[in-house]
């Protein structure tokens, strides 16, 4: 049972949660999109985003990445962005999987030597020792030369684009699984790689897709049904849900196997970009790449049939941009001072945030102070609540600023170990979403926080 | 708290749990390595596991799969193999980055322009559009078509054959993350690449790497604490823990960089394989990648440094077939009517096994019953333990072949729903490790599984 403090503060914090999406701090003004700085300097909020990113630890440091981040691609992540995209990619999972009982996870490979008929395999993985050997032979003519090198393109293994294709050679093993049971669907998250637009690299993505098959009768009612589920989804855990929409696919832009198809968008600074796609899309494409097996195809709902595909294929680096750019909240407010700031607080969901908890000591750190640190530390670690060492850093900088550098990193609460802690057992605890600090005794911090997270999660 | 029922089970349970690693149910013959069949057969334990593997959903059917994953390469794992990769993951992950407060995750790109020069680079991600062009172009002579393909293949993106360079790169922002305090470490998991030793795929490769930056002088006292902790970890979760081992790579086999290294291997049916390869490499490495920004590596212990490198890095492909080849038990047992029967059993550690517990029907099922199970599939998922529904399952089967056929899957424990579960609330459960049914309450079972769980990751 939490003791009466937890009690207290828990109450508090319903509220709180409640009120996670209003204004946050009382009193200050909010600016969201274009917004001035303190110099009068013009921000662009997508660089200001960046930026943070960057200083952060979500981004490593470098134009590139930056800039590859922002396209919706995959880049050298720091440990807060890593870890911000294992708990989306995690929350897809448990959606995904674990709503309903007849979904499975598979995992498939990323190269193949028989893709290359499904309008992919421009991008190759290539020996060039092999390559290089094909060069050096001297008795090839220019036009022998040139077929040995589009047999040996021809036959190295292409890369995959999408995860669909995977899937969809799984049919039989996985119709097996179920017992030919419509509907059921198959799940899986994974690197996939598209032609890079410039010279550059190939983009890298990091790509969800849960390929649903049903019956040919039920399959509009399952595209919508995954819809609405999938808007719910990218909407629970945004600060300002209307920036996620849905909208229809004109007939006009569909790909030939696609019956129809519907996009779910993120409205950044920048314009609106695709996060998910949704497709309903027939059995052409399962016929075509189970040719040889097409007898074991049949399914069963109600009567034998062979499936339909719905296709649910989202863009997780791409997402996790949404939420990084729909929870970064700018607040002028004033210091100790009285000079005017600008506030920059990344309120990302509890679930989501990298960092829950911050720890730190107030002035005058000792060997007992730190050792208390490092038995919170363990606590925290064990029962799987994401911890930041803070009182390992030497660098000497005022609360003030250090609370700056939470919040922008996201961190849900600060707490801080002072010489009272060793006295009393009790700490301060700063929250991120109401700037207040509260003293609690540390044998209820740890059951506050996860209580905290879980309600949050529930909601 | 627990009720009555609860803790007269668990504390019957403590007892299994230490006797996990013993016979398992008592008076059987168990055989490890070669065995007979009933029929008298000699069976290689190594293809009876790839058998059961395929049967089982661990990886999808299929010979190349097969041959790839007996190799210790990434394959088309099925539901079960994905989830006990999963598993293996999050275990590593926690022990690597959760043991030590100065552990951070990264991600990086699996392409590089730049890694040509790392020894690797042989493998090149290749569009194929792009080269298609440069063979079209009618005016090149044979020496100047060589020479263009030779330099488009040159700027093509190399694909990453492991971790470490991904790392080195990212030294100068992470030195700062620590404000250059010494040691620290950088841990990813994702998948590398090598070249075929055949003309088939590359090989695809699940790796884990900690890259542990330190002062020279304690270089290696870190790789033996490293070597310590990581066999320790795979022991945890061995049944048989002296299959895994440790022992000093020879300095003849030393690459260059490397002035110490250690291998943990496992030893296969079919031979000895390392399992995670451990080295003292210097700062060489380190310089070299980062040229330019030489000045920037100085950190700190005790005084300035540039810090050398512990690279400690796993192949977790290999590692789920260790654990899966080291966990299958063979027994001769008796059924019903008196046969003689070989039981298989995949005695996978609690905290791995993919399926913790299976849900099922008895005789004449209704739909209340139905719900019944629903419901607690939903309490399970809920508290993220993952359940087979197997009420889904139309196929009727004898309760003797279901428990054949979970045990063969690793699950845990069997949850049986009968007419007297709708009456009373009591359902019976069977041990996988015991063979042992009892009756339950079924408000006490998902308390009593989660606790089992915890009990096992503790012991």
């Amino acid at each position: 049972m939490p003791g009466p403090c937890v009690r207290r503060v828990l109450s508090a914090h319903a509220v709180v949660l409640k009120t996670w999406r209003s204004s946050g701090a009382p009193g200050l003004r909010i600016t969201r999109g274009r917004c001035s700085a303190p110099g009068g300097e013009d921000l662009d909020p997508g660089r200001t985003l960046l930026q943070l990113c960057l200083d952060r630890h979500y981004i490593s440091p470098g134009q590139t990445d930056a800039e590859l981040f922002r396209r919706g691609r995959s880049c050298s992540y720091g440990p807060l962005g890593l870890e911000l995209r294992s708990n989306l990619l995690e929350q897809w999972w448990h959606s995904v999987t674990r709503s309903r009982a007849r979904v499975f996870g598979i995992d498939t490979l990323s190269c193949s030597e028989d893709r290359g008929t499904d309008g992919g395999g421009q991008l190759r993985m290539v020996d060039s020792e092999n390559l290089k050997q094909i060069l050096e032979k001297q008795e090839l003519s220019k036009e022998q030369l040139i077929q040995e090198v589009r047999v040996f393109l021809q036959r190295s293994p292409s890369v995959r684009a999408n995860l669909l294709q995977g899937a969809l050679e799984q049919i039989v093993p996985s119709l097996k699984l179920v017992n030919r049971k419509l509907p059921f669907g198959l799940a899986e998250a994974g690197l996939c790689f598209q032609p890079s637009d410039g010279c550059g690299c190939p983009a890298e993505i990091t790509q969800t897709s849960l390929v649903w098959f049903c019956s040919p009768r039920t399959s509009s009612h399952w595209l919508d049904h995954w819809t609405r589920q999938r808007l719910k989804w990218w909407r629970k855990f945004a600060l300002s849900p209307s920036d996620f929409s849905s909208s229809d696919v004109p007939e006009e832009e569909l790909a030939e196997a696609e019956s129809r198809s519907v996009k779910i968008v993120y409205n950044f600074p920048w314009g609106q970009e695709p996060l998910e796609t949704l497709c309903s899309r027939g059995a052409s494409e399962l016929l075509q790449t189970n040719k040889e097996a097409r007898s074991k195809l049949q399914g069963q709902d109600g009567r034998k049939t062979v499936p339909h595909v719905v296709s649910v294929t989202g863009n997780m680096d791409r997402g996790l941009m949404a939420f990084l750019s729909n929870s970064l909240q700018q607040l002028k407010t004033e210091d100790s001072k009285q000079r005017l700031r600008q506030r920059k607080v990344l309120k990302l969901h509890p679930v989501l945030v990298p960092v829950k908890v911050a720890l730190d000591i107030g002035r005058g750190a000792t060997m007992e102070m730190r050792r208390v640190c490092e038995g919170l530390l363990q606590e925290f670690m064990e029962a799987k609540i994401s911890v930041w060492p803070g009182y390992l850093d030497t660098m000497q900088i005022s609360m003030e600023q250090l609370n700056a550098k939470y919040d922008e990193m996201g961190v849900l609460f600060t707490v801080v170990i002072s010489e009272n802690t060793l006295e009393s057992g009790l700490l301060q605890v700063r929250s991120r979403d109401t700037t207040i600090k509260e003293t609690m005794h540390i044998s209820e911090i740890k059951n506050f926080v996860s209580r905290y997270i879980s309600a949050a999660d529930k909601t």
